[in-house]
């Protein structure tokens, strides 16, 4: 059976990195690693580490993804929770064998990591990321 | 200056704290720790350890809270984000000084910790707790 690792991390759709790292970073203290584009999530992405998780800042950079909308229609907040996992394939064969609705059945694979996405229909309302480090 | 530690827990308001489990505990696979009923949340949690942080599950038990209030227009999910730090006063301080909304601008004491939450207008659309352990 996979093995649950820990929060890899809580992802927060922002309108403004700027802005937003005005209260993560300058205020309430936490130290940002690096600003990234990632084009996978047509976002760009501050990220924070906080014990051995992260706060990531995602700003969506076109109108047409889940996190634009999810912007447009919340003015931004909590979108996802990422738990890292040390076999994606075998946790998503679990799951969907136990009757849960799967946003991705397969885990989508990028350089170093491979991921996919529980629907919050299952979950209790939260978007649950999967992820594994590869 | 105050210093961070980790992120204490991802709070999740549910309808229903078995239903939740279905997913978190029997699915997806998490730690149950206990489940309490916290009076001064006006709630039931049930506690899941993952990595240095926790998943709680919070199910309101009256209808006049601010958390029964989230449940009935949101129907559930992601519901606070809780920041660990190793001196609370000091870091309310900091926040207050640098024009930090706050929800409370003292900490709230029970025993063994000590809690604040910061307004989401000043996050970015999270609510904060702030937590440390005494």
């Amino acid at each position: 059976m996979a093995e649950i690792k820990k929060i890899n991390h809580v992802a927060v759709v922002v309108a403004d990195i700027d802005q937003a790292l005005g209260f993560w970073q300058d205020a309430l203290g936490l130290q940002l690693h690096h600003v990234e584009e990632v084009p996978s999530q047509k976002a760009v992405v501050a990220f924070l580490p906080v014990g051995d998780s992260e706060v990531e800042l995602v700003k969506p950079t076109t109108d047409d993804s889940g996190l634009a909308k999810f912007l447009a229609e919340k003015g931004g907040g909590m979108h996802h929770l990422c738990i890292e996992v040390d076999d994606i394939d075998a946790k998503l064969a679990e799951l969907k064998q136990k009757g849960v609705r799967l946003i991705n059945e397969t885990a989508q694979e990028l350089p170093g990591r491979k991921m996919a996405f529980v629907h919050p229909k299952s979950t209790g309302g939260v978007l649950v990321e999967l992820y594994q480090i590869i």
